[in-house]
């Protein structure tokens, strides 16, 4: 097929939740793309979908790309590595042939396509070969910071964003080390975070926030969040800017 | 006047400068309005403004909020805080006098409201005495990464979120321990950030990005920029994801 019949790919940031939270731009690309893939759990629907369906074509065709159950493999096994590369290889080919046959290809990402987004996978292995464009999303924490109404960088202030899967001992220095902090990827980390924010003395201006933006989201300092049970997509904030009035 | 008849407040971020990179939800709230407020120095138009100013609700009042004139005063100086924090409270008098009126009031702020925002001046003020809220928008920051299509956090990566104003060795010991780094405030800071970046090891994945997602949009390798001038809100960014294939 000619250069000039390829599609084209877009990676499309859907907002942190909240489906009023997609930029015009987003709804525009979803009303002018031919396919709209997305990533999902096997067995989960698409949260990102959720988010973006009603702005679908209609006729458009639908690219789900079901990561391989592998919770019972740890993820820094060797196995897990070779069946989750093996599992993008073969989502960027799926996609690939729907830009060969000049379809222009949608695919969801929550929040934004290139902050720790599954898009990426497919980027770095299309952007290369056909003609791609981003458009960027509002991020799971900038939801989170807003509808907890907390201002979380001003002037000079340093922002740290960092996973909660670190040792305790360097989530603690890095934490002692920053004006803000966003920590995310929190599940069953939570009890060492929040050990790690005590050592640190930053424990007393963290924040919790569960599903922000979304139907039955959850705001609260940490401290007075009783229980240990977190999803793995909640976020801890500890806003900087100490000279506000 | 009676509680209920109290206006609200209303955070609208922007987003980075595209205007298709507003959201629906700050669509929405503009067309709700009655006032809306933007910042910008004095005998300038505020660019927050020109990016949303198609949706403002007809009949709308304008409530320009302009800096007071202060480039001759060093901004450390007690007299550029002085001004600067008389203009913030009267400021916030402007504003409360609408809601006080019983108005809705939309405060424009380029990017996210609550990411070093003017805006974030107003909420601290306010927030606690009328119904606010905030509508998160795309950073500056991922406009700039999605328009050079650089993925730029990936796993677990840490993202620290630099000012271009911090010393040198400062800027060079934080460099040399992130995954990933987005620099700020670049303008007359470029040839201290670019030592900084060599001296960390971390010029040469460095990309320097001006005026992201709008006319104009430029993008390159930072070593690739021959001359060192550069507008304040410049980004320089250092992709992480070392592992990408």
């Amino acid at each position: 097929m000619s250069e000039e019949k390829k599609g084209r790919l877009i990676g499309v940031g859907t907002g942190p939740g909240d489906p009023e939270l997609m930029t015009l731009k987003a709804v525009r690309a979803l009303s002018e793309a031919d396919v709209v893939a997305h990533f999902a759990k096997s067995g989960n629907a698409s949260n990102a979908r959720r988010i973006a369906e009603r702005h679908f074509r209609p006729g458009a065709i639908e690219l789900p790309l079901l990561y391989p159950v592998t919770t019972e493999i740890e993820k820094d096994h060797a196995d897990y590595r070779s069946a989750i590369d093996s599992f993008y290889a073969e989502s960027a080919r799926a996609v690939a042939a729907h830009l060969e046959a000049g379809r222009t290809v949608a695919v969801l990402s929550e929040g934004d396509p290139l902050f720790y987004g599954s898009y990426m996978h497919l980027h770095v292995r299309l952007a290369g070969c056909y003609p791609t464009e981003v458009v960027p999303g509002v991020t799971a924490m900038s939801g989170c910071w807003s509808s907890a109404g907390l201002p979380i960088v001003q002037g000079d202030d340093i922002l740290t964003v960092l996973p909660g899967t670190l040792a305790e001992t360097e989530l603690s220095r890095r934490l002692s080390n920053t004006e803000a902090a966003v920590i995310m990827k929190i599940g069953r980390n939570l009890p060492k975070i929040r050990r790690a924010l005590s050592a640190s003395g930053r424990l007393g201006h963290a924040f919790y926030v569960e599903r922000g933006t979304m139907e039955g989201a959850r705001a609260m300092k940490l401290a007075d969040k009783a229980d240990d049970t977190a999803p793995y997509f909640a976020v801890v904030l500890v806003p900087g800017w100490k000279s506000r009035p």
